[in-house]
């Protein structure tokens, strides 16, 4: 067995892809260890094999796939006596629109608070990219990103609400044990203490909070293991 | 087989209650066909045997289940030979979050639209309560709300996003067929045309105007065989 993961690579070893952690963790819940390869930005050609430039990309044996949606059904169909990643076909189909909410809500809410502190650990190399990128997609500057901070802390209050009231019933977000759903918004948690030395959450956030620490924690601490601010240390 | 469905009343016998249309369509997923009886906000004491005063209550044989959650739990698990409502276990955690993504984000983005409308088709004995009731939970009057509508429906559009990009790549929100995840977001849709005489979707909408012409037809034009404005006819 021949398992690569391709992630993204920043300053002092940070690994901040929402994305590739969710690749990660569908990995580690696969009982899977692939070889990581972490690359900047500027380095989207070692991935042009797989037909495109982004991060995840995995290979496995001769399959390549990429797409963290892609890996994780790839990942289920082909290991399917492995730990299942969503608990059945509703399970797929429901996790894929929680996906979009990820991708669409929680993100949207998230990049502007995170951007301006992932442009400071970007690789020296990657930063004029990734303003020029980030800021057109925005209509943005960096620096209005920042002077907004405050505003955009109280806008990501009321996106969090589902997980809340979710997480006031059920230890994780697909239910007695975790699953995809959760690997998909820790990628975003993961992401936010990777680059960012303040915490996101309030302290009140009781449940969110435990949450987050038994997502740390699991696998051995998988997520612990990579460089990151202690901020979200819980 | 006894089962009797205790759901919301409006003037011209309309029926906006969404929480009440996820267990009518639940009902009908399972194959089963309620009677039903529809009370005014004012008749609340006639729900007052389930322990609480709201609907949606279902009454099945001895049972008497109260919330529309605790209906779609308890219809799966009594009719196990059913159709199912979730697809597996997976994806009765997952879609658990996906109802609180309605409950707090979907219907906080359409309550201020549709609450002026419902008003307006309310049983005159109980549109004191429910202007009470609403304008005591958005600290806002309802004269307040109508004049903020243009407001409330451009902050509707990115709410709308996650439906958007999954029924890109599906026809239902549980993929090739619908279940439960379809029901609770069309519960607000049913709300929307049950009460207001204008659409809330931009011509535009291709998926989602097709997904709600779908939901539209499900058990025989189910959602179609109550007082309704057309125009969400699609």
């Amino acid at each position: 067995m021949s398992l690569v993961l391709y992630e993204r690579l920043c300053a002092d070893d940070r690994r901040p892809s929402p994305f590739c952690w969710r690749a990660r963790f569908a990995l580690a819940h696969k009982g899977l260890t692939p070889k990581v390869r972490a690359i900047k930005f500027s380095e989207a050609e070692q991935v042009a094999f797989s037909g495109q430039t982004k991060v995840p990309v995995l290979i496995d044996g001769q399959s390549v796939i990429h797409d963290s949606w892609g890996i994780a059904c790839y990942l289920e169909d082909a290991y399917p006596d492995a730990p299942s990643l969503f608990g059945g076909p509703g399970g797929r189909a429901v996790t894929r629109l929680v996906s979009h909410w990820v991708d669409h809500s929680l993100e949207k809410a998230l990049a502007p608070l995170l951007i301006p502190s992932l442009l400071a650990v970007a690789c020296p190399e990657d930063r004029a990219y990734y303003r020029q990128t980030r800021e057109a997609k925005f209509g943005l500057t960096i620096e209005q990103m920042t002077v907004r901070r405050q505003g955009y802390l109280e806008a990501l209050r009321p996106v969090l609400e589902p997980l809340r009231q979710h997480l006031k019933e059920t230890p994780f977000l697909c239910g007695e044990r975790p699953a995809y759903a959760d690997y998909l918004v820790f990628g975003d948690f993961q992401w936010a203490r990777s680059v960012c030395d303040q915490d996101l959450l309030w302290p009140e956030e009781r449940e969110l909070r435990a949450w987050r620490s038994c997502m740390l924690d699991l696998f051995g601490g998988l997520a612990r293991s990579v460089t990151a601010f202690d901020t979200a240390a819980c």
